[in-house]
């Protein structure tokens, strides 16, 4: 099999495994616990806590552990958005772009629906970029926070954070990222991106599903998601998955000492793949921006078929990939980031992911192109089997 | 090392890890995703919870994992005021009990203080029950919702919960109970209790922390706590944490097979153990339900010592325990709980709290409770050195 789905979920890593395997077995304490096997416990939490904050170049302090990285996004989105209305309550409007993951999407509406807040939502052009100049026109004295993501996760476009948390520092609003494609692929120092908030997802980048990390700067009041025993420095109760922080903290710090040889690897082999489907596919559109977009990325519409035949072509062909985000799989509507493109939606229910996880090699991207070959060509001669 | 400190933490069964095992290795798929390893990992956790509903006695679409037993407690009591209020605005009140966990009160705070509601807060009696009578004087046609523990974290104190139930069910409001500690040692029949909510925490029960359950009854609307791709029938949205809900499964499976037997052993014991100290430390003050009780604990007071130096001297003594709640750990303020049943705040901080697994065995308990003795005298002598 050719596991080309790793923007769904990722193996974890052996590193990882054997890192938290101790807090799985023996080391079975509760961190508020003040005994010996409690110490251990918050030792290690400590030490996970602090490789976190080494990779994103920020105080230990600001690092909140969650349950993963939808948890993340909605306690920055949710959490930042209440805790300042509560200080000030004519702010009551956020920023969103038109592509965010609905971890984002839904927290906003959450907002709306709830709370009373007004939604801006800040279109992209065809590559799926949001212009800085966008989000000066429409934010404003009653912005509560803005969140737009690093890199999307259906086409793998990446914004211009840095531009776009200027922006919002000059209007003293803060903003939030969800770095969940980005992390491993996209350096993450939130000092040099400026962002005042940022989440991570652990089975993204090689630690188990159930973990995920979100920075939130200094002083920055967050109103919890889930309140309780004021664990997290009380922005986030509940007994701490300590296994799960350790492995990610180890995934973590592992893809950001590989970082900066595997995007140059992976973009170098991502490109070729993108030249050979193009080659062999001429009609075959590649969705996203072409040069800003994660190594690990290349999606594409092959009009004519549909996606979900192509990818069951593809699975018989031993590649295993997606027609998009995972969350929406088996949904019939075409996917809301394709459609924002500018994207016809029947086009758009003809997309088909891939992405790489950073052990990704030429010869398997090789067979892989091979295999969109044969099965875009098998589902159109089933489609129109007189043109066959 | 004599570990009575089970109500903060278990260790993870064997059963847990080896069921667990495959999905943190080779089945590492996205439930969400359409293909192979997707439908391998979405298969597991339907597995996972038909097992929890079997225990439960209530059907799988019932059952939502969550990522432990402080976000379930969040999700029932704030998911389920927001969403009746949201359908029947004029429902603004909640009724808690005085001896709530921190995941419970601190949820009904945040309603009161974000949401406007209004706690109504039963009391309590000397020996932490709250009485049906309370319940039925205090409901009302604005109350939300109801939740009252099981069992409590600190005392043991078992409430009578079917009749609870049965009072909110006669004004048609729904009742959720936590129950974090009784799991493992009552019954979690819920068409028995006649509950419409019940929470669980898979680190109490010797699965890993970061995973939990939340039953609600059939159609009973919750706003999630956590929005996004839908997951979880759209109560709780995040790639599920398979690995977790496996082992959650498992081990709450094997816990209620062993349960008539265990049940009936460790009271037995816990018996013997407060006998034992009672016999020793006359003064000693046994605190909650001399018979509504969990089996798991036994706790009391101390007066004239501090709990934290018990606590050191026992571990000292190769004895492991805590003085009340680890959430709370380490705190100098008096225990709420303790307060709440009318125990002076000067006694209330000489508590210290004895819970056991499923394993303990009578040796180890009387050893426990020699070394109980010898720690009580110690801490007494260095109070008061000329009694020595």
């Amino acid at each position: 099999m050719i596991f080309l789905d790793a923007a769904a979920t990722t193996p974890v890593r052996r590193e990882a495994l054997e890192a938290m395997w101790p807090y799985l077995s023996g080391e079975f304490g509760n961190p508020s616990s003040h005994h010996s096997l409690g110490e251990a416990a918050a030792a290690a939490l400590a030490e996970a806590r602090s490789g976190v904050a080494k990779v994103l170049n920020c105080r230990a302090g600001e690092v909140t552990f969650t349950s993963g990285g939808t948890e993340a996004d909605n306690l920055a989105v949710k959490g930042i958005a209440l805790a300042r209305q509560a200080a000030a309550p004519s702010l009551n409007r956020i920023v969103i772009s038109a592509i965010e993951h609905p971890a984002v999407e839904e927290s906003a509406r959450y907002l709306e629906r709830v709370h009373g807040f007004a939604v801006d939502v800040l279109p992209v052009d065809g590559d799926g970029m949001v212009s800085v100049e966008a989000l000066r026109a429409v934010i404003g004295p009653k912005t509560a926070m803005v969140s737009i993501m690093y890199a999307n996760n259906e086409i793998g476009t990446v914004q211009p954070i840095a531009a776009l948390a200027a922006v919002a520092r000059e209007h003293g609003v803060p903003f939030h990222t969800d770095a969940v494609q980005a992390a491993g692929w996209l350096t993450l120092d939130v000092r040099a991106l400026g962002v005042d908030a940022l989440s991570i997802s652990g089975h993204k980048l090689g630690a188990p599903k159930g973990s995920g990390v979100l920075f939130t700067r200094g002083r920055l009041r967050v109103e919890p998601l889930v309140h309780g025993g004021g664990q997290e420095r009380a922005k986030r109760s509940g007994t701490e998955n300590v296994a799960g922080a350790v492995a990610l903290s180890t995934a973590l710090r592992l893809s950001h000492a590989e970082q900066p040889e595997q995007a140059a690897r992976v973009s170098e082999l991502r490109n070729q793949f993108i030249g050979r489907i193009l080659a062999t596919v001429p009609d075959a559109l590649l969705t996203g921006h072409r040069k800003q977009r994660l190594p690990s990325v290349a999606s594409f519409c092959f009009p004519g078929t549909s996606g979900e035949s192509v990818l069951l072509e593809l699975e018989r062909l031993g590649v295993v990939c997606s027609s998009g985000s995972a969350c929406a799989a088996g949904s019939d509507a075409p996917s809301p980031v394709l459609v924002a493109l500018g994207i016809a939606p029947e086009t758009a229910q003809t997309a088909v992911r891939f992405s790489f996880t950073s052990t990704i090699t030429d010869a398997e991207l090789e067979q892989a192109a091979a295999a969109v070959e044969t099965a875009v060509g098998r589902v159109r001669n089933l489609a129109s089997p007189q043109a066959g």
